[in-house]
Parts: C-alpha cells; sequence; structure tokens
C-alpha cells in the first residue's frame, strides 16, 4: 500500500483524543484511523514528564508497527512533555494539538486577551501560555486549571446544575478580564462547548484543539501525496491497552458514531 | 528486628490509602507503616480485574522486599479484585477494606437497612452486597456509584455549593430507601465525613473504611506478637511509583499531619 493511503496513528491516555478522531471524520472523511487509548494508564495530567515520555515513546513504537503514515499526539499532556522527543526521535510526522490550539487562538483573538483552561498537568506545564507568547508578546493571557471538568464530563453531566456551578465558579477569571477568545486546551471538552457558549456568549470565540488539529494536519501535510486516494474504504481500529466499564458508551459520545470493534493490547513493559 | 517490631505494609492506587494510614496512627500508634501509593498508575477503578491483580502483586513484592510483616490493601478496588490471590500467593497476612466495612456496617445497622457508595469499579464488582447478604440474607441494600466524589475530594471541594449538589442528587436513592448505614466505600470519602453527617442526620450511622481497616487488623492478629514493642520510634515511609503534582499539600489533607519524605520508586515493571 503506498504511504498515502496507510492510516493516521492517534493516541491519547484515553478516551479524549477520540474528539481529534472525531474531527479527522469531519474535515478528512476518507482517512483511516488507527486510535490507541491508553486507558490501563489513564490519566497522564498529574504525572511527571519523564513517565509520560516514556508512555508516548512506548505507544508510537506500537503505532509505528500498524504502519502508520503520522502520528497525532490527541492528548494535551503527551503534547506539552513528549512532543519534541517523538519528533526527533521518529521518522515519520509527528503532530500534537498544542501547536494548533495556539495558532487557532492567534487567528481568533480580536483584542489579544486570551483565556486557556485545561487540565492541572497542561496549564503548569505553561505550554500555550509560551507558545502564545512567543507569537505575540502582548497579549494578556489567563490560564486556568479545570481538573473538575473530566470527570463530570466523563459522567455525562453535561448539562446538570452541579456543572453549571462548578463552571461558572471556573469561569470567573475569565470574564473578570474579559477575554474574547478561551483555548479548551483538552480533548476532552469540546463535549462541554454547547454549555460553554450559553455561558460565555456570543463574544468569546472557542478554539477546539480537537478541531484546530485536524486543520493543521490537512494544512500541513502538504500536497496530495499524504491524503488518501479514497480508492479503499476508510477504516478505524481502535486499540485499548485495558478495557474500563462503559467505554463503549462513552467512546460514542465522544465520536458522535457507533463504535468499530475495540481491540486491547499491551503497549510498551506496561 | 523481631517480626513484631517491623512495618506494616500498606498500599493503594494512589493518595485515598492515607486515610488507613491515618486510622493507624490514631489506633496503633507505636506501628512503623511502609506505605506504597501507585501514583503512577492511579486510578484503579476503571480498570480490569487481571490488571488490577498484577498491579496489586508488584506491590505487594515490593512491600515485602522493604520487610514488611503485614500488607493492609488500602484500595476498595485492589481488595476486591486482589485480596484471595494475594492471600493465597504470600506467606505474610494480607488484609484488605472491605471485609472491616462489611463487619461495621453489620455492627452498626439497626432495620438492616445499608447504602453502599464506593468508585464505579467498587460497585459494579458487587464485593460489598455479596459479603453483606452472605453474612445477613434479610437486608435491604442500596450501592450506587459515586466517581464525582474523588475528584472533587482530590480538589479540596469539601464544602463547596457544587459539591452539595452533586452529594444530594447521589444521596437520593439512599433516603428514598429511608438506610440507616451508609459505609464509604472509597479510602478518599473518610474527608467528606463532616459534610455527609450534616447532609444526612444523625440517624444514619456512617461506615469510615478506613477506620474499620484499622480496627480489624488490630482484632485479627491475636496476641501482642504481631505488636510493636514500642521500643523503636514508629517510623513512616512513604513510596510512590511517580511525583504528582501538590502530592504534599494533597497527603497532608489526607493524613491530617506533616509529611515525611516521600521516595520515588518503580514498582513490577510498570
Amino acid at each position: 500500500m503506498t504511504i498515502r493511503n496507510k492510516a493516521f496513528g492517534i493516541f491519547d491516555s484515553g478516551v479524549g483524543g477520540l474528539t481529534v478522531v472525531r474531527a479527522f471524520h469531519d474535515l478528512l472523511p476518507k482517512e483511516s484511523i488507527t486510535y490507541l487509548g491508553d486507558t490501563a494508564r489513564v490519566p497522564y495530567g498529574n504525572k511527571s514528564k519523564e513517565t509520560v515520555i516514556r508512555f508516548s515513546r512506548e505507544i508510537s513504537q506500537f503505532l509505528i508497527s500498524k504502519g502508520v503514515k503520522a502520528i497525532v499526539v490527541a492528548c494535551n499532556t503527551a503534547s506539552a512533555h513528549a512532543l519534541s522527543s517523538l519528533k526527533q526521535e521518529l521518522s515519520i510526522p509527528v503532530f500534537g494539538v498544542i501547536e494548533p490550539g495556539v495558532q487557532a487562538a492567534l487567528t481568533a483573538t480580536r483584542q489579544g486577551r486570551i483565556g486557556i483552561i485545561g487540565t492541572t498537568g497542561t496549564i503548569n506545564s505553561a505550554a500555550y501560555q509560551k507558545a502564545l507568547l512567543t507569537a505575540r508578546p502582548d497579549l494578556h493571557l489567563v490560564a486556568e486549571a479545570t481538573p473538575l471538568l473530566v470527570p463530570l464530563i466523563e459522567e455525562d453531566w453535561l448539562e446538570q446544575p452541579a456543572t453549571h456551578l462548578i463552571l461558572e465558579e471556573y469561569l470567573k477569571p475569565f470574564r473578570d478580564a474579559d477575554v474574547d477568545t478561551l483555548v479548551l486546551a483538552c480533548t476532552h471538552y469540546p463535549l462541554l462547548k454547547p454549555l460553554l457558549s450559553r455561558l460565555l456568549g456570543p463574544e468569546v470565540t472557542l478554539v477546539d484543539s480537537a478541531e484546530a488539529c485536524a486543520r493543521y494536519v490537512q494544512k500541513s501535510l502538504v500536497g496530495d501525496d499524504w491524503f488518501s486516494t479514497g480508492e479503499f474504504e476508510a477504516s478505524n481500529r481502535i486499540y485499548l491497552t485495558d478495557q474500563p466499564t462503559h467505554f463503549t458508551a462513552m467512546a460514542e459520545r465522544f465520536l458522535k458514531r457507533e463504535m468499530d470493534s475495540v481491540e486491547v493490547v499491551q503497549v510498551g513493559s506496561l
């Protein structure tokens, strides 16, 4: 098979990266996807840089063994900690979710007032803040960890009163700072976009890092040689390192479509 | 060193088991503790039985290599999945948190109406439900997974309005069933006891599985040969498999005392 008809390899610590898979389905429907969710070691958000690099290397080797043409690190924590190592070490293109989110935020902002929400690990890594300030040192940035959102989303509490209360609490600093753009720096957060849009109103542009990532990959891989000819049916292969309870139901909410079969595999020395 | 002056080995997937360490400090202050928190692989609640058994075996071997006299599985998920394997395989006494919680609930209930809250993994394993019904088939049981509580506790949102709302939602089936006893089947939950007591009132007895566990170990190891002579100062050694952000601050809330030094180690093949 020519390179262009091979699959994109996409990985995340768990289910969140499936929003990136969905964005690929929407934008590049002819592309095959090979996804790995490291559900045996999820979450990465509170793990050390060294540990996250080790996990990301092991997963990349697994995806390469499955013949992918490029790798997308669909996890903000792994993008923050491991992307530069992977880019150096691997011979195929590697993309993360941070640079795409940063580019989309720079395009979206009107007043240069940008907010960022993510896991504690992502926010503390300051990866978004540093990349934004490198591009535009005059930006006014507000970055806040919002660690309760992932569990709320995984429970499907997308519209509950408690979710409203928690979001209102989390959004205070962004309202106070009058941001015009809010970066959802976690691949789980696109599921909260409807509620976030209502709470923040049309003056605040939401940057969805999953969507931004698919667009970025499309623009970066110049020429047709990288993209499927469409002569084979696009396939979706989903691998997990452990079979969590209720995974299929949750995954279908993230993918917004029915799940193909899932295979549990051991990756690295686990 | 004679066996009796060796440490108790206590482990959990993360920080939660420190409530069991605290219960040991309160009840058996002369005892040394060697604790391992598997922070590189936390949480266990949504992982498969096979994976949890493998992790528990690796940790037990690590604790035995540190010379502990007995092992306490201070994690409900690991107790549900791995306790019987560990008891068969290890030559030192092994205790879990489930049987102690079950015994305490049987003693506490007046009307035989018992509620159980825990992670999805613990509730779905039905370990508490089966053990309670084996002891007293006439019990009326209500068991509900309450997966948002661990993240709220780890964020120290113990009294926030959102926490009230979430607990009110979670407590409905227990109020409806008029339980007289509620088993906190997760080692994180003792931190929510003040709020739970206020919400449920004095008619509902809360069974704290951490406290129950320390009492159970004290009663089960018959005779003085198992307990420290007190001639050496009790030590606390805390090992983690990864150093999470803000671990010390969080751990001190669980332990209700200052932390001793923490060492990061690799356990098993990770």
